[in-house]
């Protein structure tokens, strides 16, 4: 018997996914394993199998088998009629973006790129500006392009490549919660903290030691070593696709929890990736639903579950073992504060839990306005001081600690950035539901044991991969569409009680 | 204007040479890195990226171009002639295996793989037999037509893709001298050795030292580290592409020589990898010349380099320095008599260069059988001890030491093991004359400085790539064709010097 068109797909895709594998693969090593010398070798070995993948996805025989398998699609199950979709999906976007477009942005990008390190460190605005305007052309055509052919408007055709399914009306309203809250919260819970501070932890953690520890940490969590590795890099990631995940971090002799935290925020991810329905593993459906979930699961881990008081309590006395911690700074609660500590900083990267998304707030109202032309590029550090001044009651002094600080838009990656405050408003709002459901959530992660969460998780999150989209997955998990209710009542709950009361309560 | 036929040819092995560049790190990584669970995954990219390699190289359009650059050809200079050559050479190996015959040797390859492993664990040559019979089968296929497409002989036709240009003639003309003068002289190096015995070298030789030294040595020798890596891997090996090459080695605590002469081994094959011509990094001609001259360079600087008395005297000092060696064990001469022992033994891997290539002619002999039918699978056992019997006075006990020592047929590399050979014979030839030419090459060897010996092989060997085949680059390098006499000098200049005298000498 003769493959079916649907048949004919899936064996196209799994040859996609094959060189998707691949691609990881060099850009993981590029990251973590590359002699220094070898960048231009490696680009163009990325661009050749890119634009092959490219090539092998627009093909006509593949537009022709998507239209016959659609026409033939009464005989499908739910899961193949999803898989179709998906596929036809990941043809749309790709074929929306003529190939002398994607050039054109690549070599666009990588010069930019090149002119925003070059700026960032001679705090040189005016350097980047010309290259960012020529991006921001570029991508303004591709948004379109992109738009038309997916009948979106243009910034949410972008949004569309990160978070399937996402558009500018669910994010303006989580905003807009948020913004209602967030300040007077950053303001109270800052308040508290000042009434009762918490003893400085310093010391040295050698990295030997470290890397035991976030070995022990990966392996309590559930994390497969015979499908992954952990190793170390510039800037923590993960890499790689089902059945080889690669996660990094980075380590820091002199702060021991950024290496583990980073360590752990990475094992969210990759715990996700390896929770996808195997059987569905080299097919599009069975990947991941986007950057928005994918944040969700890497904060969930590392904000919520790992900043507490029960993981606080389950990881002190593999400190003491690992480096022989001790002291009143070394008290749970001292510690929990450390970890929860809430802080008016200029940096992105370095922003608590509720500082946070108003970092992402300012970059997405000025990415949206860069891009409708409503901002000029040469008006932009204005405008980031400006919301910085009115949100934060700081601005920065700097370029570097201003709209240089990120290398996003260098890179043309508009309609990224609201995938991080929508990550962090789903982890909420599945942590939530997830507690109701798991009992003795707490007890089992002081014991260092995952296994609720995680079966929670993979039931309701993980196992779907991409079968609905972001807002379906979230109402068929938690019942509720996508909203900021539950960060906030978790938010609260976290930052506004009393540390006295605390205390008593640990 | 618009690109020549030659140009965009050209453009097409850029893209070919991409693909062999992401080929050589799935490999690497799969060698060194890859955890144990995602091997089957690998197995899939690794397919899905050579097929489309051999697509592409086999293209209706490459044909044409390469008919219409032929028909233009006198405007190229002589590498862009011999570029020319060198593609239509790849293409008529690829095209002349139907891509069914490549796909199913492909699968009996990896089950006769898997065969032979457990048939070698468990002594059951029967296990492996009809295994390796249905790849011999199709072997035998795949020579047939390749040496139609290349008017070869069919066993010729295999070499030809390992070797380019070396026939049956020049290898039976290799082992004929060979196997006149070998075993009468392997008997008196013996009854040498016998007469002054070295003291045996025992002792602990931490890893992580090794590991230093091995870093030191490279890069003493001049292997570039911006452009490479050394790691380790259960054999040692070399991978990669001109301008990212990695070798690896195997170390044992109990054996300090094998993982730091492996290293050296590899750093051989590097080396002339990094000194292929770079502005032909990504064009057929300039890649290696074929595995002859790539074993030649690698076992010039172990055997012939780093098994001498000037780089003991290099050495000791190192020795000294990383694990603190000292007794009259260590003294040069002892060292050096370590370093060159002969044995008759029955393993090829662990073998001396005196009784090296018996084993490789053994193989030969035994391969060229099997492929015209002159020999049956089953008679395979017995054929093999009766040589080691007659070359050797030592037989196999069992199969693992035996028939089954060697994964090369049951993976289907017929016409490979004459390589080996060839490269020692090569490597004696090529040194022999580049000590006429360098000046004091002893004594730049024993104070650690290896820019002449690189310098002559850069520019005899190394820099020619693939310009010309592997007899001429002899003729053009030594003024000879290819022979063992250069081989037979060397080893009886050697091998059969008096100790006594030696030491005085010394």
């Amino acid at each position: 018997m003769s493959a079916t068109p649907y048949q004919q797909l899936e064996q196209e895709w799994r040859r996609l996914h094959a060189f998707r594998g691949a691609l990881a693969l060099l850009r993981w090593d590029a990251a973590v394993m590359m002699p220094k010398g070898s960048a231009d070798i490696r680009g163009e070995q990325l661009a050749a199998l890119e634009t092959e993948h490219h090539t092998l996805l627009t093909a006509p025989r593949v537009s022709r088998l998507l239209d016959r398998a659609q026409a033939n699609a009464q005989g499908l199950d739910e899961w193949q009629v999803a898989n179709l979709r998906e596929m036809r999906r990941q043809r749309d976007h790709a074929i929306a973006t003529p190939v002398s477009l994607v050039s054109r942005l690549a070599r666009a990008t990588a010069r930019a790129e090149v002119k925003w390190v070059e700026a960032r460190r001679n705090n040189d605005f005016a350097l980047f500006a010309p290259h960012l305007e020529e991006v921001l052309h570029l991508v303004r055509d591709k948004a379109q392009l992109l738009g038309q052919a997916l009948d979106l408007a243009p910034y949410d055709a972008l949004t569309d490549e990160f978070s399937p399914g996402v558009t500018m009306t669910d994010i303006d309203a989580m905003f807009k919660s948020l913004s209602r809250r967030l300040p007077g919260l950053i303001r109270e819970a800052m308040a508290l903290q000042e009434k009762h501070p918490a003893l400085p932890i310093v010391g040295k953690f050698p990295v030997g030691k470290q890397r035991q520890l976030v070995l022990e940490l990966m392996k309590a969590v559930g994390f497969r070593f015979e499908g992954g590795r952990v190793d170390e890099s510039e800037h923590p990631f993960t890499e790689g696709v089902p059945g080889d995940i690669r996660i990094t971090t980075r380590y820091d002799a002199d702060d021991l929890f950024s290496g583990v935290l980073g360590a752990l925020h990475e094992t969210g991810h990759a715990m996700y990736d390896l929770g996808l329905p195997r059987e569905w593993r080299d097919q599009p459906v069975g990947r991941d639903r986007g950057m928005a979930i994918e944040e969700s699961q890497s904060l969930l881990i590392e904000m919520i579950v790992c900043r507490s008081r029960p993981f606080v309590r389950y990881l002190l006395p593999l400190l003491v073992k690992h480096f022989g911690v001790e002291g009143p700074e070394w008290e749970p609660e001292n510690v929990y504060a450390h970890l929860t500590r809430v802080r008016r900083g200029l940096i992105r990267v370095d922003a608590d839990e509720l500082t946070y998304p108003l970092h992402i707030q300012l970059r997405y109202e000025l990415e949206k306005q860069l891009l409708s032309g409503a901002l000029a590029v040469r008006d932009l550090p204005d405008a980031w001081a400006e919301f910085m001044g009115a949100r934060f009651n700081v601005r920065p002094a700097t370029h570097q600690e201003g709209c240089l600080q990120d290398i996003h838009w260098a890179v043309g990656s508009f309609g990224y950035f609201p995938s991080y405050a929508l990550g962090a408003a789903i982890a909420a709002q599945l942590h939530e539901k997830l507690r109701g459901d798991v009992m003795g959530l707490d007890e089992q992660i002081a014991r260092g044991e995952f296994g609720g969460l995680f079966g929670w998780l993979r039931e309701h999150v993980h196992g779907l991969g991409s079968k609905v989209s972001t807002q379906e997955l979230l109402k068929l998990a938690t019942g509720k569409p996508l909203n900021a209710a539950a960060s906030l009542r978790y938010l609260e709950g976290k930052y506004l009680e009393d540390p006295t009361s605390r205390s008593a309560a640990a």
